[in-house]
This record gives C-alpha cells, sequence and structure tokens, in this order.
C-alpha cells in the first residue's frame, strides 16, 4: 500500500509591545490587546504568575493588576489567585513549582482560550512558558519582562524549559507567545548588575549581525553604564527586533543544528554552572564574548584592533571579564564544556566565532590548549583593566 | 516605539508506512527511511520504548530489533538498553515513567538529531510521544502502533500527552512524528476486542466524513468481524488517510474549538472514565456515536433508515451498545460529561451530530433529558440485539 504523505505549516504571529507604566489606567496597551479577544458567550480567563524577586520591589502590584483588569478589561475573568514563584534559576530547578501552576491551570479553569500572563525575569518566564505550553497542550502566553535580559532576547523569543536532574533546560518546548509587553519602568527593579548584565546579549547580537549597532553601543557606552533610560529603551528595541528578525529569518523551531544565537554561549553555559549561577547569565556572556574574541585573535580570524574595541566596551560597561573558575582544572571544568555543547547541538560542534566586527562565522572545532592560553589573556585583561583603573 | 510584529511559518512532513513484518531483514522500510540520515562524523542514535502488553506475545523482538538495526541500520547507534513500559492508560497515569524515559534520554545522550522509536498501543504512544516531545525541547519521534486504533487514528496524529491528577491528557504537546510505521502483523497481538475497538474509529470518520467508506465497511461487516486481514488492511489505510488529510486540511493544533473528529467522543470520554478504563477507548466511541445517532434522530436531525444502518453495523461487529454505567444517577454521571467536554473546549460547547451519514454538523448545546432518553433507547437496542441473537 502507498504511503500517506502527511504536510502541513503552523503560522505563528505574535507582537511585542513597548510601554511605560503597564498597569496604569490610562495605558491601554493590554486593552487594546485584548480587544481582539472579545466574545459574546465565551468566558476566556487570565492567569497571573508573578516573580517574588521582582514583586517585592513592588508591594502595589497585585492592587494595581486587579484593579486595571476590573476597569479595562472586564470581558477577562481573573483567576481569583496571582500565584508567585521564586525568581531567578531557582524556579527552573524545582520541580514542585511547574506542578503548582498546573494545578492553578486545573483548578482555575484555565483553557486553551485562556491566557497564563508571566511577570518576571528569564528564568520565571521560562518556567512560566513551559507550564503554559504543556498543560492542555498549550495555553495563550503573554510574557511581561522585568528584566533588560528578557526584554530584548528571551522574552521576545520563541523558547521554554525547566531544569531536569540538574541538566539546564532539559525539559523545554517551542512555543511562541501570544504577545510581548516590555515596560521600562520595570527595569527599575534591578540592581547595577542585573541592569548591566542584560547588554552582554545587545551587545552579542550587534558583533555578529550589524556592525553599525557596536558603534552606536560604543558611542553611549558611558550613558548605558550610567542608566540612561532614552539609550536603554533603544538598545532593547533594537536588540529584540535583530533577536526576533533572527527567529523568523532563520529556523525557529532549531530543527537543524545552526545556532548563531548561541555566540559566546558555550563558556557562558559551563562558566554559570561552574560558579553555581553566582555569576548572572548576561555577566557570563560578556565573558564568553570575550573569551571567543580572544581565541578568533589567537587563530588570526579577528583584527587586534576589533578585539581591542569589544574588551573596551565590554569593560567599560563594568563587566569583569575572568573568574578564577576558569582557571581551575578540576574534573569538572571549562575544557568540558565544548563537549557537552557539542552533545547538546546533536554530535557536530557547531560556535560561533567573529571574523569581524558585524560579522561571525560557524567554526566546527575549538582547541583546548588555545582556549586555556585565551584564559590566560582574560586573565591579564583584567589585572591592566583594574590596574588602569586603580592608576586614574 | 513602534511594536515589532513577528511572524513566521513552520512547516510539518512527515509519512505514514504500511508495511508487514517490520523488523524482518527483508523488509526495508525501516533501512530506506533512515538513508535520509546517514551524515558523516555525526552519531545518530535511537532510543527504543517498547510496550509491555505488546512485547508479551513477541518473545523475540528485542532480539529481532537489535539484529535488524545492527545489519541494515548500521550508521544509527542504539541505546544499549531497551525501556519497557506498562500498556494501556497506566502508562499515561505514573508519572514515574515519564521522569524514566527523560532520564533514559540523557542517560544514553540522545540529543535532537537522535530518535526515540515508541512501540505499542495509543496509550504508551501518548507518553512516548510527550517525553520525546518536551526533552531537549524535542527529539525526533518515530511511532510503530500495534493496535487497529492507533495504526488508524491516534498513532498517524500530531498529539500527545498524560494523564495529571487524574484528569486525562491535561499535559501535553502537539508534535509531528518524522515517520509513522503501520505494520499489519503486529496486528495479531490483539484479542478480539481490540481488534473490533479499532474499528470504531474508522466508522467515526466515516459517518462524517465519507458515505461511501461507511457503505464499504456495511459490506464487509463480516469479514471485518471475522479478523480478514485485507480488509482490515484497506479500513486502517482509509481511516488514516482521512485522519491525516483533516490535520492537513484543518487546524492542526487546534487554535479554535472546532473539533469535528471529537464525533461521539464527548460520552465516550465519560465512560471510560466512570467504567475506570474497564471499557476500552474504540468500545466506548462506538456507544457515544451510537448514543448521539440517537439523540439526532430524536431532535429530527438523522433519518431512521440511517440511524438503523449505523446501528446494524455497530452490532454486527459485536460492539455492546449500552453499559449500565450511562443510566446511574450519582454524583459523577454522564451528564456531567457534557459540561466537562466544553470546558476542555474552552467555554462554547461544539458537539458534532449527523444530518446524515457521511454529513456531520456541530452544534452548540444538547439537551441533557433527552440525553438520558437516548441512553435509554441505547438500552432497548442492546436488549432487542441480544434477544435477536439468542432467537437465532
Amino acid at each position: 500500500m502507498q504511503p500517506i504523505k502527511q504536510k502541513f505549516q503552523i503560522e505563528y504571529t505574535y507582537s511585542v509591545f513597548f510601554t511605560r507604566n503597564l498597569f496604569e489606567i490610562s495605558n491601554t496597551s493590554l486593552k487594546d490587546f485584548f480587544l481582539d479577544y472579545q466574545e459574546l458567550g465565551f468566558q476566556r480567563k487570565a492567569l497571573i504568575v508573578i516573580d517574588q524577586g521582582f514583586s517585592a520591589f513592588y508591594p502595589q502590584l497585585e492592587k494595581q493588576i486587579k484593579l486595571y483588569f476590573k476597569q479595562a478589561v472586564p470581558h477577562i475573568q481573573l483567576a481569583p489567585e496571582i500565584i508567585y514563584v521564586p525568581g531567578g534559576e531557582a524556579s527552573k530547578n524545582d520541580p514542585v513549582l511547574f506542578d503548582k501552576l498546573a494545578e492553578a491551570v486545573d483548578i482555575y479553569g484555565i483553557d486553551r482560550h485562556s491566557f497564563v500572563i508571566g511577570i518576571g525575569g528569564g528564568a520565571v518566564l521560562d518556567l512560566v512558558g513551559y507550564a503554559a505550553a504543556v498543560s492542555h497542550r498549550g495555553i495563550k502566553l503573554i510574557r511581561i519582562p522585568t528584566t533588560v535580559l528578557s526584554q530584548n532576547d528571551s522574552g521576545v523569543g520563541v523558547k521554554n524549559g525547566i531544569n531536569f536532574h540538574g541538566k539546564k533546560n532539559f525539559l523545554g518546548t517551542f512555543a511562541p507567545p501570544v504577545a510581548v509587553f516590555n515596560d521600562l519602568t520595570l527595569l527599575n527593579s534591578l540592581d547595577d548588575r542585573d541592569w548591566r548584565a542584560g547588554i552582554a546579549e545587545a551587545i552579542k547580537v550587534a558583533l555578529i549581525k550589524d556592525a553599525r549597532f557596536f558603534e552606536w553601543i560604543e558611542q553611549n557606552v558611558v550613558s548605558l553604564a550610567n542608566r540612561d533610560e532614552t539609550n536603554m529603551a533603544y538598545l532593547i528595541h533594537r536588540c529584540a527586533e535583530m533577536h526576533t528578525d533572527h527567529i523568523a529569518g532563520g529556523d525557529p523551531f532549531e530543527f537543524g543544528s545552526s545556532r548563531p544565537l548561541d555566540f559566546g554561549h558555550w563558556a557562558a553555559h559551563k562558566l554559570e554552572f561552574l560558579t553555581n549561577f553566582e555569576v548572572r547569565h548576561g555577566e557570563a556572556v560578556a565573558i564568553g564574548i570575550a573569551l571567543d574574541c580572544i581565541y578568533a585573535r589567537r587563530i588570526g580570524m579577528l583584527a587586534e584592533n576589533d578585539l581591542n574595541r569589544i574588551l573596551d566596551v565590554l569593560t567599560a560597561l563594568g563587566f569583569d571579564l575572568y573568574h578564577p573558575k576558569l582557571s581551575e582544572n578540576d574534573k569538572i571544568n571549562l575544557r568540558n564544556g565544548i563537549q557537552e555543547f557539542r552533545e547538546h547541538l546533536g554530535g557536530r560542534l557547531t560556535i560561533m566565532l567573529l571574523e569581524e566586527i558585524g560579522k561571525g562565522v560557524e567554526v566546527h572545532e575549538l582547541d583546548a590548549d588555545l582556549i586555556s592560553l585565551s584564559v590566560d589573556d582574560l586573565e591579564n585583561v583584567q589585572l591592566h583593566s583594574a590596574g588602569a583603573k586603580v592608576s586614574q
């Protein structure tokens, strides 16, 4: 008998909105969005999940949200309970939190035509997105990212995930949200480390795709370090735009092996793990970028002037470019990271390196000894930079 | 700032192959399929998961599979352990089994370019499909269904799922397989109940979409009941074809509310639950179809002649059309099923009823009292049919 050949396409669309003071009654962003979901004889609901780390800065948040929905979006029924989960990587490590969200979806009758709204940093949004994606085979997800990193990178993308038996993002899906609301005023909750950390992903995407954007960052590096909101708004918008363009133009659900947006990430993932996540993701990415750029310089791929510009920008933003864990030679060490990244991709190693600012190129092997030498270089850069600061 | 509008499409293709004796060395179906996955310097792997209920009939299966891969597909590395899970609904109720599969994916280094191969009935394939879909955000899934029901219906579709806190399919995703292999000889493992039960889904799809296919079933009802393999092969192929066509032509990931393939299913789901799954899914669907057709007759939608033809075919195949649990008036009863189905769909009830053989029509309410009367009718049909058998 003839085989049956099945073929179909699924179209995904969503918008990333940029706003301030999202839950003030005068702000119509959410109200306007929900106008498209207004049917008669059909009760849509919404379950809200908030990052505790974030909510501590906004004691009035729950009250404000409830008032907003009551007045501006009366046709969507809020679940009576707002769910809180711990912020940061902890939210992805504890399987009880996943169960808690799935139970809330069940208890409050959140169906496939209702919404789960996640408010928080990237880790919390990863957890909330995963729970929404697999409950009832997919509830509509709205992301309200509260960090630079989630507003310009993970929060506007299509992935979610939690950790399983200590393996990062072992469980997850590709599941686009129905909308993302980037509220600039929420960034006031960030300390300087998290403000800075998010800039690393913008530098990453500029380096591999857009030399002019990198130049803009160079020119505005002082004001960015000093928390200038207008420049940060531009940086987030441009980075989010490049991120979403990359997804749409390439392989959104990563059926192939190429992952250019993982530039600087193989070492970053390993360093986060080696430091038990004391080094935050963006901080680790900054180090990962610096390391891979030094490596590219060592193999003659990247010009010295380009390398220096990159290291200068990272240093001017206040990033540390070295961590002692990079040099440790324990059983679990940085070099393992290459092999792990290879396994993560599925057999063939594909690493993005830099040819020049604005232009990445994929390679399929890294020399472990050259990496160790590049780590030594990083330590020297850091010493020199600290020295320079002292001498000023 | 302007919103970013994201839009992209994901294309899915897969084939459903029809064969016999899949793991005999002379059979090249699997070998041919894996030719497309032959790269240099890139080790793809496969993890095999087998339904214990099925494997009991094939003591040589594991040996045969290992030999087949060694000789016919040497470039795919089998995980050293083949995983066994209990058959039937039990496989979806126990969260430990999901963990076991995810752990095996981890331990044996099954990555996104490798394969998980599920061999078993619909419930086991639902579990295996879910574990594959969320591990590493989606490992390639091959389904080898071993029942009529999974070969002509669930196994060729795009859904997976497990139960959560007693809620059927509460956790799951839409995740198309990369291939399905329907091996007719595997059906020898089925008892008469399961052979028959799978025919219910073919009757369902014929009734709502294809009067000629229903006529063919009518004409061949005796040989189908007597386990004629050639007719069963045709029935499975045609049913699978209509199922896959429906998915591709409609709303594959069910973003809307309409679910025509759920014809006869609202009562079926409830009856399975009320009988603690002693009534098998296909048996329950046969009753659900009969019930909704009697209901359609009672509201003047379906002609008496059509109703009688449908009841005759179901009876001739040997289906019981009544179960005492349908009439019980406990707190949890059949009537609850309507409300639960409404919640499952998300607020608006949409039920497919029959206008004539080959033509379904959607309605948005059911009268609970008329359903009770229809259950009484079912009991009478069953008594009459049993009487007729006795008097012959």
